[in-house]
């Protein structure tokens, strides 16, 4: 596990030799998709697993009964937020929701590593969401309980990759041998990057589509062919799409180009819809990030390879995995 | 049950002769007060009976344990929401609350559709405020959990005139034979339309008491017509009180006035104080959706024909008694 | 138990002799320090002692199950909203906020009774933030279920005051016979007038250092000392810090000094840092009601005599403790 003392408690803990493996989770501040190797992956579908049919059955259960949740969200994340407090109460505990526009003591001046401390001090685990990178480290710095990184900033945002990976495991039986095209805005996307990082742990075909000015990150790409992938960049779908086992598609805004006939020259591009499709394999699936605008035609909701909205309801079963796990319940 | 098919799931539920009548509201949507007959509306109110007499005795019970609501509020309307969440929580439930100022995913653009898609994959029932009518319908359409209408826009406020009968009934004993008059802003007061139109599976005799701008719509009075009602307009209150059984009043805004001296000609013909009650029966009801502002005044609160507020906390039984109908646990 | 009816239910119990103490909370509004006596902070520490007790030995129990606390704010303050939040739940109770910013009912006039009355139809008990003086008084006037104030503007914020009671007694062992100094703007703090008021009590030596325009009010001072204090105003906290067992912080703001040369001239007098500390002694604690921005460096954090963050973790025991009283679970 890449980068664990990093992001372990810093309370050392003397684990006896020939623990499971899911206790190594007890306590661990989930900061960046680095810490995970292939093994933990496993650890943590397997644990999701088991909640999706734990919910299936009987919808709710005590395991967290009495634990409370802070979910400490600086900027709004409707979808990432809801789905940690479903997770938590859907595993018998509670949460304690602290939106921005209430958080009296940031506007007074107070720094991050107090606000940690306060919220530590009443809950049992941190989700935060902050716009500045680095700042899930920071709190994970100074915090004894778990800390969540739910998005910081352009930085990392785990539990969505997390969530992307389970995603594709549950939908196509494995991930090793898979081509996945990453379509749209792969420059500023944040969940491309951290998915990326994950996949390249895995046996997987990459491919890039995007408009000239939103190409993946060089300095990303370069480190993803360090790890021995060989992603492949293209402007047009058609090229790849035939091949394509998931289809990860991000959002083309109007705002990142200076020129909007540029704009309107490619968004047409960038918008999957049937007839897009139909040169498509029958078993592949199209994941999405939500909220989806217009990128995905509504259209293709209820064709079977449309997988984005199980990849949110896996969000849920994802997050009460992680939840289980670093509280040592799992 | 009029409309019963518009607004059951979709999912087809073939049901044994001879069910009991309760099982047939679990996983119903409760859009419009269209959809209800008198012999649903005595479920409810048993139902509701129940609920007060075990919060009475204990407070809160686990009758919906482990079970999540959503309380997905686009404008705010503390009032209602707060009910809805005490409700769920009095049953052992748990509530994801949701307002409108923290809703980025909307402010991406998001339609509503995709937005229950979310909350449904989270939670067991989803209540809905919305400014626009017609939007719980819409959202129902997409749903495979229940979806409670907590007001859209001028359209319908179901639950609320549910509660209004509700009172009716267990203050006065029967609804059958009562006199009901409606007082104020009854061109704009979407409560009132909800109540008339309840009020017209009854054998009722129904006042409007309202400035000559806010008469009852034309449309509504017609449709009451038709159902074998006979309204009587009047512009003053002293005309009908001495008969009067439930007076429900409303509040007459200021803004709805072009002229402000029309204002200050009527308000005073609409404001219900000890001096104007002497005039009425010593056993009968005065209702108000509430918030009120100056429309009944505070001398008032001590008289035991005021009901507004124990109106109000009929509101939290009736919304339980919903909840737990819908999802099957009454 | 100084004013006690005036702050009690007006329901009126019949007591039997020999009743237990802790008895007498139940059902009473915390609105003013001035309600307390010795034995009543001796009660309140014995019960918050016991929740740190239990809270460290399994984290949350079922005392209040079932019950529900309207946390109502019409003004932020995440921290005393968070730890009620936390406190109840902690106690197997659920929480209904409400915030400043949905609250759609104040908006349209609605007076703070209704609110109240409102609140209380669906909740067990209220904790009130308000920004007006008085309302938590006017709030328990109308109130069958008990008010909690939470901070009413200029006015009180008991529970606060409270929590640094306790921290008192638990870090040092004892109140009667200490040396506390106020330290930084204590025109303004509310925290420090009530934490004076309760101090007065116990047999206490009280300093004040304060600049010269934010001087403790000259008629809190009269009525300690007519309560038998003898507090010493200074400027310079070098006077009286080595005598010091108690060191109260607060925040000197720019914004209360007309002149910016003149907060430039004093604010070094004002901020804590080890060099500061080295004059004091090794059994002391530095206490804040916390934000602090920096008024005391963050090199002290680590100082064994830096309570702070203990302080603001006692602040949960505490609610805890206030809240299993009033609703007679104690």
């Amino acid at each position: 596990m890449a980068n664990r003392n990093h992001f372990t408690r810093s309370v050392s803990r003397h684990l006896p030799f020939g623990e499971k493996r899911d206790t190594r989770f007890y306590g661990m501040h989930i900061v960046s998709v680095e810490q995970f190797d292939r093994q933990d992956l496993d650890t943590i579908f397997e644990v999701a697993r088991e909640m999706r049919s734990m919910v299936e059955r009987v919808g709710s259960f005590d395991l967290l009964k009495g634990k409370v949740l802070a979910n400490l969200f600086y900027e709004p994340s409707t979808r990432t937020s809801s789905s940690f407090a479903a997770a938590v109460q859907r595993l018998g505990g509670s949460v304690l929701q602290i939106d921005n526009v209430t958080f009296s003591s940031v506007s007074k001046g107070e720094v991050l590593q107090d606000t940690i401390r306060t919220m530590e001090s009443y809950t049992d685990a941190i989700v935060l969401r902050h716009p500045e990178e680095g700042s899930a480290a920071i709190a994970a710095s100074v915090a004894t309980k778990p800390i969540i990184n739910a998005g910081d900033g352009p930085g990392e945002h785990p539990t969505q990759a997390l969530l992307d990976m389970f995603t594709i495991r549950e939908e196509l039986g494995r991930i090793d041998g898979l081509t996945v095209t990453m379509l749209g805005d792969l420059k500023y996307g944040r969940t491309v990057h951290s998915l990326a990082r994950l996949l390249a742990l895995y046996d997987i075909r990459l491919h890039f589509v995007a408009p000239d000015i939103l190409h993946m990150p060089a300095a990303l790409v370069e480190k993803l062919k360090e790890q021995g992938m060989a992603p492949c960049e293209h402007v047009d779908l058609a090229d790849v799409l035939p091949e394509t086992d998931v289809l990860y598609v991000t959002r083309v805004q109007r705002e990142r180009f200076d020129d909007p006939s540029m704009y309107e020259g490619v968004k047409g591009s960038y918008v999957v819809a049937p007839e897009t499709m139909a040169a498509a394999k029958e078993r592949m699936i199209i994941i999405h990030p939500l909220p989806r605008v217009d990128e995905i035609s509504m259209e293709m909701d209820d064709d079977p390879r449309a997988a984005y909205f199980r990849q949110m309801e896996n969000g849920m079963y994802v997050r009460m995995a992680l939840l289980a796990l670093v509280l040592g319940k799992a």
